[in-house]
Formats: C-alpha cells, sequence, structure tokens
C-alpha cells in the first residue's frame, strides 16, 4: 500500500513503521517508503495513518497512539474483522475508518510486497454513523488512486460476508493440509499432491498468528459459517455412503454452476 | 495425450474415438489426431488403446472392445480409481495396465487440450501379479516420452492416496461453494470470493458426471477420508467456540509448515 501510494505520487512523504527491522530495511533500500520511524513519531504531524496489523493487536496499538495523534489525522486499517474494531478504535480516533482490502496473498512482509496488489481489488469500508465524512471520502480517494473499487458496508454484515469467503476457506484448507499429513506418517501420500491439492491449500501456508486472530475476533460470524459448512460435507458423506448417484450429480452440478458464474479475472 | 504422442512422433497413426462429435472434429481439425473412427473400429489392428471415459463406465467400455482387441494390443486408461478397475478389466484383457496420470484441469473435451500437460507430471501405474511385464513396459515407455515421471504402486493403495490428495479436495471445494451459495439468497456474498476462494474451488467447476463415478468407485477409502476431515474441522470449530488461541496457532502452524514443504513446481 505505501509502495504504491509513492509509485503513484499519492503523498509527499510515506513513513514506514514494522515490528521487522529487515522488513523495513528492505521496503526503504527497494524505495517503497521515503523514511522509517516508531509507530509513535511516524504518526506525528501525519495526513493519514494506515495500521496494518494482525487484527489482534490492532486495538492496543489504536490506543497507543490515539494520543500523539493530531485532531485532523485520518486513521485507517486493513484488517479482516470489522464489527469489534470500528467499535472499539472509533471511540479513541474519532478521524478512524475501518477497510478492509480483499487482496494479499499467503506471504508478508516487504519482500513479498507489489505496488499494484490492489488494482482491480474491491476494497470494504465499514463507517459507522459517528465516522467522518470526510475522513471517509479521504480514505475512499486513496483506495480508488491505487485501483481499488469501494464497498461500503456495515461492519456487522462485513463480517459475515468474509466468514463465508474467507475465513472459513482457510478453515478449510487448514484442516485438509492436517487430514492428509496426520494420517501420512510414513510419508507416502503428500508427495502425490497435485495441482488440484496445491491450488487448495496455498492459502494454509500464510500467518498462523494472524489466522489465529481472526478466527478469536470473528468467532460468531465464523462458528455459524463452519456449522453450514459441515452440514454441507456430511451431506457429500452421506450420499457417498448410501450410494446415490443422482443425489452426487445434484450437488456437483450446483457447485460447477455457481463456481462458474464466479468472474475469474478479479482478484 | 494423443496431441502430445502425435506432436513427439510416438505413433504412426493416432486415431480417435469420442462421444462428442464436435470434440472430435475439432481435434481432427486442429490435427491432435489423424483419424477419426468408432471405438469398435478403432481399436482394430491397434498397437496401444488408451481408454479415457469416466470411470463409472470404464469397465462397460472395456467388455465391450475386449471381443474386437488383438491379443498383442496393450491397452491402459487414465482414470482416477483403480482397484475395482484393474480387477474387472484385468481378467477379460489380459495386456491391460491400469494407469493414472496426475494432471488436468476442470476443464474438458479437446478444445482444452495441450499436448504438454503430462511434462512434469505424475503418473500412477497399478499394475497386478496378472499384468504383463511387457504391456507394462511399453505404457511406462509411452509416459516417459510424454514427459511424465511413472510410479508403480499397488491399485489399492493408489485408491487411499488419491482420496485424500484428491478426491477428499474436490468434495472441500464442492461443500465450500454450495455452503456459501447455499446461504446467500440476496446474493450479497459471493461477489466479494476473492482469490482465496476461487483458487480453492477451481476445481468444483470440473464435471459432475466425472466425480459421481468416482465416489462411487472409491467409496470406502473416501469415506475414511472424510471422516478424517470432519474431525479436524470439528476440531477446529471447537478451539474456535472455546476461544483456544494456542490450539489455533498449532494447527494454523502445522498446516503452514506441511504446505511450504510441498513442492510447488510441479503440477
Amino acid at each position: 500500500m505505501a509502495w504504491g501510494a509513492k509509485r503513484r505520487g499519492l503523498a509527499a512523504q510515506v513513513v514506514g513503521a514494522d515490528r521487522d527491522p529487515a522488513s523495513l530495511r528492505h521496503a526503504l533500500g527497494a524505495g517503497m517508503i521515503d523514511a522509517v520511524a516508531d509507530a509513535a513519531d511516524a504518526v506525528q504531524d501525519a495526513d493519514l495513518v494506515v495500521l496494518a496489523v494482525p487484527v489482534g493487536e490492532l486495538t492496543g496499538l489504536a490506543d497507543e497512539l490515539a494520543p500523539r495523534l493530531d485532531p485532523r489525522t485520518v486513521v485507517t486499517d486493513v484488517g479482516s474483522v470489522k464489527r469489534s474494531v470500528v467499535e472499539r478504535v472509533g471511540w479513541g480516533i474519532p478521524r478512524f475508518v475501518g477497510g478492509h482490502p480483499m487482496a494479499g496473498g499467503e506471504q508478508s512482509g516487504a519482500a513479498a510486497a507489489t505496488p499494484d496488489l490492489f488494482e482491480g481489488a474491491t476494497c470494504l469500508l465499514t463507517p459507522t454513523e459517528r465516522t467522518d465524512p470526510t475522513a471517509l471520502q479521504a480514505v475512499e480517494r486513496l483506495w480508488h488512486a491505487l485501483g481499488a473499487t469501494v464497498v461500503r458496508m456495515d461492519a456487522a454484515v462485513h463480517d459475515e460476508i468474509v466468514a463465508a469467503v474467507s475465513h472459513l476457506p482457510h478453515l478449510a484448507a487448514c484442516a485438509l493440509v492436517n487430514t492428509v499429513a496426520g494420517s501420512d506418517p510414513s510419508g507416502r501420500t503428500l508427495p502425490f499432491a497435485a495441482g488440484g491439492f496445491r491450488d487448495m491449500t496455498r492459502i494454509a501456508a500464510s500467518s498462523p498468528e494472524l489466522w489465529r486472530d481472526i478466527c478469536l475476533m470473528n468467532r460468531a460470524p465464523l462458528l455459524d459459517a463452519l456449522a453450514r459448512y459441515t452440514t454441507a460435507v456430511v451431506r457429500l458423506r452421506d450420499l457417498i455412503e448410501k450410494g446415490d448417484g443422482p443425489g452426487l450429480l445434484d450437488e456437483f452440478a450446483r457447485a460447477r454452476d455457481v463456481r462458474r458464474s464466479l468472474r475469474e479475472g478479479a482478484r
């Protein structure tokens, strides 16, 4: 995001703060940012602050930074869970706008960065009735300038949607990898994992801390999604056990039709 | 496979037979095959016959073709289930060799063909104690010439391995698509399905008939794999319900480590 903003001339100065000094050095050396500072110093006199940390650490960081912020500074985040964040952070920072760009891969850190990550992506913003309209517009303009489409929605609706299309798939992939690895003590199975398995489980290689935080913070919508998913898996299981060919054909045809209706192009 | 053999000069003549006349016309027009015939005529005087039909139709087709085959003709298949196939077909066709190339996508038909599909892929062959060694060598040479690595294994072991790394992931993807679509009557969720969801569910777009057959024919190993998978999903669910951060971190870290150990390059 920093790199994209610099490349597109969206900021006079981009200052980076990170818990990982190597990542900061990489970003500075590659010209992704203009300067490096501690978070508390970086936010002083900033027009816009982007908080990009695992969602479990977001409110703590916001509490820490709030006293250092100029009242005119706009603050946003990129976390995957929004309801608890906008409730908590919104009280301490009046010009906070909750955000969630739907893009990214299983890698993290400056070395995995690309300046065009958000071209063609969708960014969800979750303003509340307390959100300053000019702050919302500023964040919206930034995402547009980075090439993203912005959709505003209620934070609780956001959390339900991402539980289904993002968090549940990650849990399904994680369970799939652990199922195969757990029943493969002699290592005879995993070497035969072909393209389908690798495509399906790529996201399971992403940060465990990030996903732990997401699961703990989006608990209720995720438990709902998991209950529906378990029902769908058990339905397939029962059809196989009964040898119900027409029933299986129905399930697979429905999944194929839905899947084909998804646009492939967008990220 | 036909196109790859022609491109590499592995056969003096490649004759195609298909239930879909449009696919045959496409293959002939694009030079993927030399000639077109009914299956019963195509196999006469053939050195090698490759049966590539949904696994549920394989033994019926083999029974139909067996009386037309020259005793020296080598017959192989490319089906995803092997134990029932090698048992049934092996009795009627002495020079039959069960095969399963681990490659391919969610599309089918000549229009989706590529002559280099098997370069770098693994092909599993499942000879029995009755399999003619010279037939096995002929099929092995063909796969090597198409660029694949050949691994011989017992048909029952094959069926367990593919249940875990191929058939189970397909069911998980299908259940995922149907979970999200089934709880999205107003269509507000699916438009936000990003890269992770699309990567995970791509295989759900493949042929429903093919997957119905696979599920019915690989029933027992698949029910075992599904039972283990359900246990893994429920374990994640319980950790989320209890708010067990360290437990979730363990599960995600284990999945990440296993996933990272898989080679990305091969198909």
